[in-house]
């Protein structure tokens, strides 16, 4: 078996890095996550800001170090701000994450979310039928649920990837990270981490801080697959009950170092 | 003591459908508790999803297995979103429930839930000085607090079931749940429940959980009572204290079972 | 060394006051924030409640017992709230708090903050570089992070003070706490609570309540940083995890009594 094309040597670069030069990631994401998405970045070591006003949103996109968008519940308001905010951060040279939500079943987000696709996000992460869906492709999901697995959406990962130039994660029971040429599997993870509210919300923003200290968008889609992954694994070892989970999983973040990481990560 | 109308048995198979089923839950719920409404329902063995463009609101309203509204920080772009789910899930025969936060000290909400009244929720979940300013009476709301007895509400719930041909159920120590004929009290609960925010409103979202596989809104009025209020029991077992009680309410609702139910039930 | 202006005999008195009288905080505060907020002030033995109709929220603010104003995800909609809950509360004479989140290096809410700062806010909380920047100079911030230090803005929370008439409290390692005359600095706290989101905003809550209870600005800046100082102290002998902390600091804020505060308080 070959090495993974990114090693976990890279992902402890990419969370020494995060450490280091704590990059502040502008969210314009979803309400029922961002609190939890903030204080996951905040454990991390991380800065969150959710700046929303769409004048300001262009002018902050282009002042942090990455940017998050995430259309699980997209408004007209939140529209303006992220059409707005993309092409600040693009003219930046500011990477942008974007998490298709429900991408599929739901017409507006559907339009919305092919519509900003060509701006070519650095990163795209959802589960398996929003990135059938977004790649044009006819997927089962049910709101956020994903009726497919990950490996069905492998071939629209990649030609997703192909399409932007950039990276992109398809999770599920294992989390797949394509450029479109290389893939790597990881393989860690729990499913609690489905019963507990904005694990995958988060899981972009995580994304979004490791693209901005990261050498390729394929090495954070790698670094956000494994730390939140590792994460789950030391929680679901304090607690396999969601409210203690969720914590656990905080808790854990903040703990992560190169030696969990070396002994943990599942990468192929 | 006759046996209550709605039995333990109901609601432990209420239960069991939820986890066999996982009924996707349309929230259009209050910016505070999204994120725990979310989460008491993914604890509970449902699926929520808070889908909040007007025209998304309306198309995903069908596609749910139930709808929440409540009202507790309305706006214009959310009663517009309301207003196009409500007929929606209507004529998709899918109930909905409504929880009229603060409903009488505040016109705008309380004009509005009248409005919304004439559309027949399938259950209406609220404290005594809500229910019956709903019921057009005068409360002695404050905010969110009630100001006003379970039991002095329980004519208003009566009416305001006749009225609408569905459930209601009134919370307070001992909460009351009505079809305007049969009358069921569950004695379950903890003060503690009043210091954590949210609890009340994702019992709401719980109670649509239940309508969407209950035989009738009042056994699913009954359900939510009871699930809510042993979780709330188990809990205060776990911590008396509000943040680590919060917590260990998740995990209770996720142990809950037939065993647990038919232990600590109080219906009557 | 003086004793304190303020002394732990008056922050006691506060917390009692709030304990026996339940003041009713009206939240017009960030998303972010709005759960963790709702559930200090539950722990602490305030209520609640976030009414952001801009109808509502005028009607709201002469009811409430005081007033939060909190710009962290401002958009227009709660700017137009904002605008009319103001002079409401005012009108009602009912104490405001102003917490002018990132202002500095955002525009939109830089004018407004400047804007509403006429309408004399009780109380101002903010970290050094927010109250430097209200105060008309130039600060160091980026996004929510002070880039100064609380010794650094005490002369222009002085300034602020003095203009508004009301207190200024300047968060960091240090709170200091000034009405332009008396200061009163608080060493209460921990390093992880900049870790766990709202904190910050969750304190400009608590003084909201602190003001509805007390004497003087002053007093009610003084207890608003105690109070969480004190229960951060607390909260880091559970636990130095920030999921853990969170609950913990919850917990403490609910268990927050006379003998603690004497033992912990460290004002001067």
């Amino acid at each position: 078996m070959p090495a993974p094309k990114i090693s976990v040597d890279e992902v402890i670069a990419i969370l020494e890095h995060i450490r280091d030069q704590h990059p502040l990631v502008h969210c314009l994401t979803n309400h029922v996550v961002k609190n939890f998405t903030a204080n996951v970045l905040l454990a991390l070591g991380a800065a969150p800001a959710m700046v929303e006003h769409a004048d300001e949103a262009a002018e902050f996109a282009s002042m942090a170090s990455a940017l998050l968008v995430n259309i699980g519940t997209l408004d007209e308001q939140q529209m303006t701000a992220i059409l707005r905010a993309i092409p600040s951060a693009n003219k930046a040279h500011k990477p942008w994450v974007l998490d298709p939500v429900a991408v599929g079943p739901l017409t507006v987000r559907t339009h919305f979310a092919h519509e900003i696709l060509t701006q070519r996000p650095t990163l795209i992460r959802g589960n398996a039928s929003e990135i059938i869906a977004l790649a044009g492709q006819a997927g089962r999901g049910r709101g956020v649920d994903s009726g497919d697995s990950a490996e069905a959406a492998l071939a629209a990962a990649k030609s997703l990837a192909t399409q932007t130039g950039g990276a992109v994660l398809v999770t599920g029971q294992i989390d797949y990270a394509t450029d479109g040429t290389a893939t790597v599997a990881c393989a860690n993870g729990h499913p609690l981490m489905t019963r507990v509210t904005g694990v995958g919300c988060a899981q972009g923003a995580i994304a979004a801080a490791c693209a901005a200290v990261a050498n390729s968008p394929l090495a954070a889609a790698v670094a956000a697959a494994t730390l939140m992954g590792v994460a789950g694994d030391l929680a679901a070892r304090v607690s396999v009950r969601p409210g203690s989970f969720s914590e656990a999983l905080l808790d854990s973040l903040y703990q992560l170092d190169a030696a969990i990481l070396r002994r943990e990560a599942k990468l192929s």
